[in-house]
């Protein structure tokens, strides 16, 4: 028996989590449901109806039952008639039957089906492309759309011509903030599936966890909110030399460093504004108290705090500065935030963001890297 | 009694034809529904499985059934239930009853239930955008996409904004070719949807007529495909003052135009590859003899056999030449095409393509309109 949060789970798990499992339930994807579970209880609506379109073991679905309170109605969906099987087990040890409808469909058309649900939860195997069109549909006004990615390799550049195919943008693997432009990649996929029918999918609050990125997003209707978040599409501009980083419009493209004259590498399209709502972030910091969540869980959460209040494009990491500018040996983490004013990020345990200008990173990374 | 080929259809029409019509039949779509003929002639199937999801009257299925032969399983589906009944008598009266499969439900969700098409017919009122990722899936490798678009005002630029929430391209009114402009949107629109998902769509016979563009996809599988066709993606660079235009990709961009200076205008991510597929142009050609085609298609057949030889980025109209050069009463389009060893578009009745670059076609237009 494993328990999560206050579910019960009878399940012997194997030495290898794979989607070859005969019901798929991950125990690496719990800070996945906690922060599902943490935007639930941030939402200002009552007596949600929510979807999880590829339920798996169903514990996601069981848990926000159990766990917020504020679920009136749980849709779950598998294609894989054990899994549904499973999830009708779980329901009835738990007493929740009054509370689930359970489907075994194609998850893309019973979400064309779907109406008014206050949140849907795309978290597939491999990436959550082809599953957004069909997920924002179901949508009510101001509903959230969870969107995970395990293609984060393809994301951060590893295999580019994946990503320029699947994703329509060029990644970025040279940057130290790689997965951070990966992420952005996402959001640019989901806003362009958004605005192409009218709608606008704000992003609300992302991260970067092991082997997947996740993003929430709110939608609301209506073109000119499509229009507006679209302004926020661009480029990222990167010299692989002195790390000079530049969010940018196609107007804005150019080839050549203005630090160093090198020869600029190009990403995007990507979406260049904020990656969390700071108010949302404070609601689910608050709201981890009367919940049952893992200490990852609380680590990520308290390192986004920081990083929402100094949202930048991109950041810089303490080894990448070391190479730009050949010295070893750095000083800790402590002295760079200090000298650069700066705040720690979730991407990285030495990476920081500042509010500095690139040539002002410089001056004081020289004077910091040669007293060290 | 209305008669198109030999489909005879117990319908009078009012005098503007629109989407509150009780049964949907415009006699103007008479064009579109001929080329669909001539496809489905030219492809090397037979024993055709074929779908019109949005079918309002099903003329063109009957049509399809009566006219080529080949097609043996039309499926048709259309939500209004007033349709699905005209359908069905005409169904009836044609005596095609073991051949067609009916449905009323929503075309999307129709589309992600079906499997192995070789002809998909996406043909509804306004944008085609939200069809195309369910209307790529049921096709059978090498099946064919047929995409209607008559939003064909955002597409050329009347509505930039929408277009580049739509459609995610820039479009680029203020060029003569505004309308091919259009049309390599919708393309690589088409391009994109395919490719996230590893399809290549490739445009086999493009053409704008009255209120709208079509255009005919071949659909093969697989990442390498894909990407071959993603190549061909980029933007057109144009100058509104000499007429210099040019099709870059991303790293091509540049500001200012060659020949004269002036600040460039820049279009897409657009389709600079082929509009059309010589040999099918060529097959579709012949076919036509054997069926009963209005003027109209032959008209425009014509001129893409022609067109077909020289596909140019973009062409040269007469009036935009005189205006660029300030000059009046230009010699008529014989002279034209001597002078510039052009052909004529389908496009436009005033416009040409031509092999020479920008720089010649510059001069020779000088000593042409001067002399005139």
């Amino acid at each position: 028996m494993i328990k999560e949060g206050k579910v019960y789970l009878e399940l012997s798990l194997p030495s290898v989590v794979s989607s070859q499992m005969e019901v798929f339930y991950n125990p690496q994807m719990r800070e996945n449901r906690d922060m599902s579970l943490l935007l639930l209880l941030s939402l200002p609506f009552e007596r949600l109806k929510v979807c999880d379109p590829m339920g798996a073991s169903g514990v996601r679905l069981i848990r926000m039952l159990l766990e917020t309170q504020k679920v009136e109605r749980a849709i779950y969906n598998d294609i894989n008639h054990r899994a549904v099987d499973f999830f009708k087990e779980l329901v009835e040890r738990h007493g929740l039957r009054d509370k689930v409808e359970v489907y075994q469909e194609d998850a893309c058309v019973l979400l064309r089906k779907l109406r008014n649900l206050h949140y849907v939860d795309i978290d597939p195997f491999g990436s959550p492309v082809p599953f957004l069109e069909s997920g924002i549909l179901p949508l009510a006004r101001h509903g959230v759309l969870a969107v995970t990615a395990t293609d984060t390799s393809v994301l951060s550049g590893t295999y580019p011509s994946t990503c320029l195919r699947r994703y329509g943008s060029r990644p970025l693997l040279s940057a130290e903030f790689y997965h951070e432009v990966g992420l952005r990649i996402l959001i640019k996929k989901v806003v362009e599936e958004g605005a192409k029918s009218d709608f606008s999918l704000k992003p609300l609050f992302s991260y970067s966890y092991r082997h997947y990125f996740r993003v929430f997003f709110q939608k609301d209707v209506g073109p000119k909110r499509a229009d507006l978040l679209l302004e926020s599409i661009g480029f990222i501009l990167y010299c692989d030399r002195c790390l000079y980083r530049e969010g940018v419009s196609l107007e804005g493209l150019r080839t050549s460093c203005p630090h160093c004259h090198n020869r600029l590498l190009l990403s995007g399209p990507l979406w260049l504004g904020e990656l969390w709502d700071r108010e949302l972030v404070e609601s689910m910091w608050r709201w981890k108290d009367g919940l049952e969540v893992s200490e990852n869980t609380l680590r990520i959460l308290r390192r986004i705090r920081e990083e929402a209040g100094l949202q930048t494009t991109g950041f810089y990491t303490i080894s990448a500065l070391g190479k730009a500018l050949r010295i070893g040996q750095p000083p800790p983490m402590e002295r760079f935030l200090e000298v650069f004013e700066g705040v720690r990020t979730h991407f990285t345990g030495e990476g920081f963001r500042t509010p500095l200008d690139h040539s002002e990173v410089l001056r004081r990374s020289h004077e910091l890297l040669q007293r060290a």
